[in-house]
């Protein structure tokens, strides 16, 4: 039953070979046995983490996915299985079998829950070897990333991010097991579906059976969960797969995993409190953190006001003030004739070098601004800064009183367009954060934005855009904004925001055709256009449409999130490079012309694109 | 907060007008309020089934996703609501609140847990309007299938149809807790991936980042739980969609879900007894069916010569014989020159007619069959058939003795190659099965097929093909066979058959590079191509892969069982048609040239192909 491998020349020729189980079973994995199971019989199976010789013993600790538990193989116990020991090296897969003893004297290890014990190895089993892994398994992580994605299956071995699955796993059956005892149904979705060019840019599937057209793979299931609650299924969720061809940013994945709910004869109230009580569930069940009996709420309008963004990290206090006032008809131009000045004020912040204020403010240049202008308030209280010089005493005084600045504090200005303004102070407002450890990184603070504008413009192309997506509806009594004053409309729209990242975002949808034809015409989506792109849901509207909202997790998101992981690569068991890649299995890759011919496409020549 | 909508001249009109929830809160569903809720003020919600005006009240059945409740406006409880109530139409979605009465004497209606009560209205909203359906909602189908899957979302409110995805999420979910409380984990994997034209033809999707690349959506996840496996994750499980781009025949969908299982440590007894309970546990909690404690199980060999398939209905008896050798040098050449010939005894068969006897002829050409020979035997024993003239006395007794015919029965026989002979007698079978009513509905026989050929000779490619795939292990002992022998090796692998529908199948797969060497080789590829399609899994093997082995579940097709549903669309919420396409979004779809020309594809002109 055993399969004789004979690779080399070495002196342990004669212990290299792979035996099948034959018919072995585990009794115990390997972070469990404790002085409690002292002399019973045991077998265990794993991985060789680690192997020394000493005083004529050989040791091994023996990894699984649970922990470690230490081997030993005595010449005087069996000296078979003892001499055989001697082929073993890392990452050998082995299977023992022996009696569970002490550690000897002063030998125990109290990291391990296994630390008391050791397994004295009776026979022992060769399941598979190893060639030497291209890095160390081990959680210090010294290899490039590309190198470490190549050999995935290595690097999920590292105790550290297999921890990650094992809480993703976890996260994701607490969040069903919470919808299911609510009544949701968990309801699959099409992957092959329609390519409805709104939002994101589609990954496309040629389709073989009707040649020179095509699938596209989803960017969420929004139109079909709307479709269920028509059919009324009443509360539908899925966790499932979505898609975005986008250029990737740092953490961005092409393919990533949305918890999808949707609910039927609901408003704003019910929905929050259902997905408020998931993630409170989630995070006790998995976490054993307890989050605040009630989420804090705050407005778009006040979010931007005080934060500059519309995920604000409410985990430290720093906030934006509007200044524009203090600066009207100012000597200073740059400020006088801004429509906006916002300045944050940074407690003990006056310790800041020239080199970190220069990083800052290039810092800001990527949000748009063209420059950080600061004040550092001394010990003496004179005020240092490029500009204050500007400054009539009148603005200092006023200023002063308004940031009630301090002896050792910094104020940071920013001034010009409200969303170049906004967004560099309140990214600024994060490195500051960082920079000074305002942040409590064991914290969780969850925070609903509500009240968003429904509509933005879109500079590019001259239109109004959804901010949400055109089936948001907007607050009741808003249906002649939408017509009149485009840019005033509220939405019954609403966001989750978790230590400043959104972790869910949802509405309650319209559901009379009347407001979705006057949301497409506020768009400037003719009548013939909605109907080509979304014709069968003006269809359904049309057929008893209940009243029916919900809202999306990212799950990979949240699992970084409770992960504490940097990236969420690291929450995703076989990610795609930034290129857009794999790694390990190099997809993407050329195909067969005859692939391609019977999907009746071909490459475009690079001529043509001359 | 409501929006008026005058929409024609109608009486009515001055009651057309939409209501948004105002607060209103579900105090009930439709299918809970009983005698023991008598005089409780409720809240219900709902789409209305039926209106009947009778006696000066106005009745309707308001219906949701759990059932009914009959709702009463009385002119003389609420006058204007009563008044209102005159616009309802069936499908119009209303909100009511009132009070829970018993039904006047002799109206009560056993039929519904809501018999017993109605619910008279204090006061309702309006929360939307319905055009007349174009097919009425209720169990009785009447229109074509492609109009009910463009209102697919109509279609999906008849509660026989809703029914099923209520009891596919059970068994979704109850997959799920029984994996996870078994220490699997779910962990997802990637849709865009590889393309390895092994098997079925891929679906393939264009990367736009590496212009001229495709990835492939996966035919199944098998790599990926491999490298799990690899990676020390030990048990992982998924529900998962798959894809496959193959021609579409009645029972198959393009993207399907798949119960997907993968072990560490393991042989073929710890996956089947596993696997086995897991489906017990599944009838037992979704349809409180209990399975046998210990499955069946069968050799393949010994099902092809019984049954004639690879996946044997087992509800009922009847076995096909081999009697070949009763024809060996027969005067009947077509028996004695046929490599194999086979009978199949009907009991009590001989009543039927010719012209199905005609039919069945007909149906057997399906499968290759050039003819189907049959004896009818008399009441008075007479053997009526074409073909017994041809047959000797002794032939005639040996068979009356094999197959121990009666009066009153039918020989069924099919003469020639063995794969033609089996198929054709095998699916015979079934039909007889269903016109002599042999299948008892109600049963489910889960059954283990085992021992399954390794390979199978592709005619078309003259070569020997993965019967299962090829990472699957070949039996102890046969790594020579494989080489010597290809068509003898048999495989670790197993199928599990419910009511004749291959439900599950999986193997122990090779967990070795020398043995995936040799698998390669006896498949014909080479080590270049091993390398391009394979090259990580051949790495991956190299590093201290586990032995390892899984199984995957099709959960289309045992939702469909279990439901007792005729087609496997019933059981997907928004099925493909035979033709590969969505009747609902009309996808596949034309895409603008912009996106095309993003993905450096374009379309095959039609002169190109002449």
């Amino acid at each position: 039953m055993s399969e004789q491998i004979f690779q080399d020349d070495s002196v342990y020729d004669k212990y290299r070979w792979i035996d099948d189980l034959g018919g072995w079973r585990r009794s115990h994995h390997n972070n469990e046995l404790t002085a409690a199971n002292m002399g019973e019989q045991v077998c265990l199976m794993g991985w060789v983490q680690f192997r020394r010789d000493h005083g004529g013993l050989i040791f091994i600790d023996l990894r699984d996915r649970e922990g470690l538990t230490q081997v030993v193989f005595s010449p005087e116990h069996n000296t078979e299985a003892h001499e055989r020991a001697h082929a073993i090296r890392p990452e050998y897969v082995v299977a023992v079998r022996g009696t569970v003893r002490p550690r000897p004297e002063g030998m125990a290890n109290s990291n391990l829950v296994t630390g008391e014990i050791e397994i004295v190895v009776d026979e022992w089993k060769l399941l598979n070897t190893s060639d030497t892994p291209p890095f160390p398994i081990e959680d210090r992580v010294e290899a490039g990333e590309n190198l470490r994605l190549k050999y995935r299956y290595l690097d999920l071995r590292r105790p550290a991010l297999a921890r990650n699955f094992i809480l993703r796993n976890k996260a994701a059956q607490s969040v069903r097991r919470y919808l299911d005892n609510l009544g949701f149904l968990e309801i699959e979705t099409p992957v092959l579906t329609k390519s409805t060019p709104e939002g994101a840019r589609d990954f496309l599937v040629p389709s073989r059976l009707s040649q020179g057209d095509f699938f596209a793979l989803p960017q969420s299931p929004q139109l079909f969960k709307q479709m269920l609650m028509v059919s009324g299924m009443e509360r539908y969720f899925q966790i499932v797969k979505c898609f975005r061809d986008e250029d990737l940013r740092a953490d961005r994945q092409p393919e990533f995993t949305q918890i999808d709910i949707e609910m039927s004869f609901v408003d704003e109230e019910i929905v929050q409190d259902m997905a408020e009580n998931m993630v409170r569930t989630l995070f006790r069940e998995t976490l054993d953190v307890n989050l605040p009996e009630a989420f804090p709420r705050m407005t778009y309008a006040d979010a931007m006001r005080d934060y500059g963004v519309d995920k604000p990290d409410v985990r430290f206090d720093l906030k934006l003030q509007n200044v524009s006032d203090v600066f009207e008809g100012s000597g200073f131009k740059v400020f006088a004739q801004a429509s906006l000045v916002k300045v944050m004020r940074v407690p003990g912040g006056g310790r800041l070098t020239r080199k970190e204020i220069d990083d800052f403010t290039k810092f800001v240049e990527i949000y748009g601004s063209k420059g950080l202008a600061w004040i550092k308030v001394k010990e003496d209280g004179e005020w240092q800064s490029p500009i204050v010089k500007f400054f009539s005493d009148e603005e200092k005084s006023r200023l002063a009183e308004r940031t009630g600045v301090q002896a050792g504090d910094i104020l940071f200005f920013q001034a010009g367009q409200a969303d170049i303004v906004n967004a560099a102070l309140g990214n600024l407002r994060l490195k500051v954060g960082e920079r000074f450890e305002l942040i409590d990184e064991n914290a969780f603070a969850p925070l609903w934005i509500t009240d968003f504008p429904l509509l933005e413009w879109d500079e590019e192309d001259k239109r109004w855009v959804a901010r949400h997506h055109p089936f948001t509806s907007a607050q009741p009594g808003q249906l002649d904004t939408l017509t009149d004053n485009p840019g005033e409309a509220l939405a019954r729209a609403y966001d989750l925001v978790l230590n400043g990242h959104e972790i869910g975002g949802g509405s309650i949808r319209i559901h009379t055709p009347e407001m979705q034809e006057k949301m497409f015409a506020a768009l400037g989506i003719d009548e013939e256009e909605a109907r080509a792109k979304f014709g069968f849901l003006m269809d359904a509207l049309k057929f008893g449409a209940p009243p029916h909202g919900g809202i999306a997790f990212g799950l990979d998101r949240l699992v970084m999130i409770m992960t504490g992981a940097k990236s969420i690569r690291d929450v995703i068991a076989f990610p795609k490079t930034q290129r857009g890649t794999c790694m390990m299995t190099e997809a993407p890759s050329q195909v067969a012309r005859k692939q391609l011919r019977e999907l009746g496409i071909r490459l475009r020549e690079k001529k043509e694109e001359q």
